[in-house]
């Protein structure tokens, strides 16, 4: 099973605390750039990955979704998701996304915020997707970029010129990276790029746009310590339609 | 028009003594990988951007293919690929590709490696090979690696615990890199990986396999200083059909 990191009290309360926990969606720097990717949610079936606290389980309701399933691994997450949703046409359902079963053409759309590198069989889980889906459905994700997650020492380093510099290494090394984020011995399963884009091509996707996230000019003004971010990315956007 | 660094006798002198140039496609490291994204060569029209001494044409046509067009801006590289070529099938012609015109339906394979990261206007040049391309026709391309061109100063640091890390900075700030590759001053266009996926997508070219170059472990017995290409990418890698 995907190790449930959510559920352990000291990493639950300071993922709590984080401004995504508290905001939801607006809290989250990449949202915008994330919601670009989305499909028109009227009338859609959508299937949410990794769902959380269901922020963006309601949020798809709110744009006219039809119907909403949040599936997730954390108890304590799906007890709050379910919590602060009063709203028949959202499910919340308790799954390890290593072993899930979505059955046949139920979706028009899948969506998964920052889960897939926690994920080992990513090939598993996207061919599962990808059954889910109807023709021309969409899969619309975000993840840890494989540049932010590969490092040894994943945190800047000051040049000899005084750059703020991100020190690569073990790029092309695939494999856990075990950091401690918010709770030690958080592990995470990095893939490069290419390998993420070719399992998505592999399960039969057709890659309709790829983004690594930059904060804009406005999000910069508003939080400056955003500027970093134009130096390597920290998210991978990706759009896909079976 | 494109820098037209190949044709400066520093330059050209240099590149003459890379083993890519001397040995021609077994000189180059990723060359297997490379070869790997292409089709069954028999009977293709083929057309390689960027052929410089005329390796890869002279190649294609070993495989069977049935004519080829080598296309390349330095006059030096050229007047060196037709001294070395005896073959009908084989044409090579002088041009800008920045602002090549390749007519319509004409090829079932573009080929073009280490030149797309000299080019400005990459939209325009991934127009016109749609365009010269029949439906179902093949472009595969090798770049520097976004990863590789990006920073401001692209060359190994060694962080305190003695790791050699490659300083990333950068990266989503895309526009012109001057390095001193060869000879002084060399002009290349940093754009994320994500762009260059975008552009093919918008081009209306579907991307069959994206691939980061690796040195195999065979690879590294033989040349021990490839370990260090499994530390960040050196080369983008890229399947793509019409």
């Amino acid at each position: 099973m995907t190790q449930n990191i959510y559920d352990r009290p000291d990493f639950f309360s300071s993922y709590s605390q984080l401004g995504r926990s508290v905001k939801g969606l607006e809290g989250a720097a990449e949202w915008p750039a994330l919601r670009r990717l989305l499909p028109d949610m009227k009338q859609l079936r959508v299937v949410d990955l990794g769902c959380g606290f269901g922020w963006f389980c309601r949020w798809a309701r709110e744009q006219g979704a039809a119907r909403v399933l949040g599936i997730d691994v954390s108890e304590k997450m799906l007890a709050r998701a379910r919590a602060a949703t009063a709203d028949d046409a959202i499910a919340f359902e308790r799954a390890d996304l290593e072993r899930l079963d979505l059955g046949k053409a139920r979706f028009d759309l899948a969506y998964s915020s920052l889960v897939l590198h926690y994920i080992k069989d990513a090939a598993r889980l996207m061919q599962t997707i990808h059954g889910a889906l109807v023709d021309g459905g969409r899969f619309v994700f975000s993840a840890e970029h494989p540049i932010y997650m590969a490092p040894s020492n994943p945190s800047w380093s000051i040049d000899a010129a005084g750059r703020r510099t991100w020190p690569l290494d073990r790029y092309l090394v695939e494999g856990p990276r075990i950091t401690d984020w918010l709770a030690k011995g958080v592990v995470k399963h990095h893939r490069t790029m290419a390998t993420i884009l070719n399992l998505l091509i592999r399960s039969a996707f057709a890659i309709e746009h790829v983004e690594e996230f930059c904060p804009t000019e406005e999000q910069i003004a508003a939080q400056p310590e955003l500027a970093a971010e134009r130096e390597r990315p920290m998210f991978l956007l990706v759009a896909a339609r079976r």
